[in-house]
């Protein structure tokens, strides 16, 4: 995958700055803007948590009424669990925001992660929204503004044809099928009919965010937007067209290359999962094998620990609901196989200890019940994982 | 809880080797069978894996034709997904089992837990089998032999009137709702229709097992086997009378006992989480709410940190599928109330965190949307619980 960001599509810019929203004294990037020189056809997925944060609340209500302009965005706290101050400091914050870009207040939307159940530093906000510089390089400031137990910025572009895909995620822990992810931007300079956007941007999230698990959580402040704002526009791209067929192929491959790269980074993980499941009786049951294996504690234990205990995922496939039968399976781990017909084979155990202790673990189960297939990506249980954990608000 | 164990009805025998199953040169007992002196009623509720063990099978086949008069169980290999092999080593075991006891070969049920995809070092448990003394003082070591991770055996019995119930339970990971829980065995000397056996035992383990997370995980060998012999018994007890209230009032006092131990003893637990959700519009809706609470990973490893962290108990709340609204929520955590018609309430920190530094953490939620609860067990996620899965079959 090439280098780039949320800017490298034409037409975008961004910015952030270090407004000591959770670290009051640090450095740390935590406030900033992705802006769309022109209004946008935008479409989001957003968490189903029926705990929703204001800032989701609030985008999702905006993006109902047209085109956007930009996403103002905050990490360390989500204002969630905030109540009625929670949606006004939102709503503030989008006013600032539009009012620093020069755009219309309606047009920004609002994203915000960390902490749960604490109020946004209003005063150290207002005093830091002036200050962000917005510019065409300001993608890669943007995506470490919005780390937070997130090691590395995770960032991608690329062209396809005459236009170009951008994107930015952060996520590592709170990361469930189902519940999108945590926050993702895409951008695009392409012309797209908005609801050729709604359709692609679903489809490409159904295979790629939805079959990611880092430890079976969700977050209450779930987002994955596309902005499109059509400056590399030559003709508009709708749906059935060979030209969506494209877009639909390059936004797929962003996706899953975040999704990916998410995995890696997930909250004290060494090792990136993928989970595919094939033959299975139909799509459902292989999303669904397919994600109860990458989220089982106990196969994430054993791949952390290089332990070849297929047994594990056999079981979890078990439980899954997908429709299997025990005597059909076939499971290899890397290129080993290690159960074929439902029995265990004589495997080379150093060859497969070999496989776990690199830094990709691919387990590979062919239920022979149908032609159904999936992929699912997730990673090890590390006890760095629960370190993070039992000590993050405080 | 006064001490006891299965062999504390009266009629009933037990005893255990150690036949050196997976250490073969320990002492670590794990080979054992439970007996009663005459064929007697059971029920049993098995994993809804759709990979079960040979044992499982097994016993379910047996249970179906009536009276049994015991269990041949072991730890060490979980005899599960074993094909063929596996199958006709159960049968053998319950075999050899039966001929050391005096009873008819079909009369005994099996049960394994422990590694899974092993065959049975069955020259091993051929040459131990005929060393098992049985006696009335014989639960105890039978409650050991059937340990895997356990820390500790878990036993009791309670006398109720004119009968008495004993039970023990093995289960530390592979533990979740629904599936029952690992490997539990209760005895009774009361007299009970099988019908109504049945019954009670499936309420039992709906407000009990059923309500108790440690991983996530399910296991293929999951087994809750009650055995009645009417030893005590001047009159048959049956569905509707006042005798049967009793009967199930003291069965569910012991399964919700065991099931308290068994989250306690959690594989790497430092403390028993118990959540209680009311006031959700329906049973399911509670009961759904305080399991997935108990078994986020997110709140598992805030109450190892004694972290009040609650953003991430609403959250849980919000993605379990129960009907909420935010607004309306209430939550307390020991004594103190940190969320109050869905806002944050300030609270005194220092009293939720020595709360969470005790060794049982209780966390309510009241959803105020109805008039159901529901009570669910579980423990915190530690680096522990990692480390032990990481290096199970190694």
């Amino acid at each position: 995958m090439p280098s780039g960001g949320v800017t490298s599509p034409g037409g975008f810019l961004a910015g952030a700055v270090s407004a000591g929203i959770k670290y009051s004294r640090g450095t740390r990037l935590d406030l900033g803007i992705l802006l769309s020189k022109k209004p946008c056809a935008a479409a989001a997925v957003f968490t189903t948590n029926k705990v929703k944060a204001a800032p989701v609340l609030l985008s999702r209500e905006r993006l109902a009424q047209g085109k956007i302009s930009g996403v103002v965005m905050n990490s360390g706290y989500a204002n969630a669990c905030t109540g009625k101050q929670g949606m006004a400091d939102a709503v503030e914050m989008t006013e600032r925001a539009a009012r620093h870009a020069g755009v219309k207040p309606g047009s920004v939307l609002a994203a915000s992660t960390g902490v749960i159940g604490v109020m946004l530093p209003m005063e150290r906000i207002r005093k830091a929204m002036p200050k962000i510089v917005l510019s065409a390089e300001g993608g890669h400031n943007l995506a470490r503004a919005i780390m937070t137990t997130d090691r590395v910025p995770k960032e991608v572009a690329i062209k396809a044809g005459d236009f170009t895909i951008g994107g930015m995620l952060k996520g590592a822990g709170m990361i469930h099928p189902d519940m999108a992810t945590l926050l993702c931007f895409l951008t695009t300079d392409a012309d797209v009919d908005v609801d050729f956007l709604n359709q692609a941007l679903k489809k490409a999230v159904a295979i790629s965010f939805n079959m990611l698990s880092v430890d079976g959580d969700n977050s209450t402040n779930d987002t994955v937007l596309i902005m499109a704002n059509g400056e590399a526009g030559r003709e508009i791209i709708k749906k059935g067209s060979r030209k969506a067929r494209a877009f639909q192929r390059a936004l797929e491959r962003v996706c899953i290359y975040l999704a990916r790269e998410a995995a890696r980074d997930g909250e004290g993980a060494t090792k990136l999962i993928e989970v595919k499941v094939k033959g299975a009786l139909s799509l459902r049951d292989a999303r669904l094998a397919a994600r109860t294996i990458v989220s089982s504690s106990l196969v994430k234990t054993a791949v952390h620990g290089s332990d070849p205990n297929w047994g594990r995922v056999l079981a979890a496939a078990g439980r899954s609901g997908a429709a299997l039968e025990e005597a059909k399976t076939e499971l290899y781990i890397g290129d080993t196989c290690v159960v074929r017909s439902g029995a265990p084979v004589a495997f080379n155990k150093k060859a497969v200890v070999k496989h776990l202790d690199g830094k990709e673990v691919y387990i590979n189960l062919n239920l022979h019940v149908g032609r159904a297939e999936a992929t699912a990506w997730g990673c090890d249980l590390s006890e760095e994982y629960v370190k993070i954990n039992a000590e993050y608000t405080t």
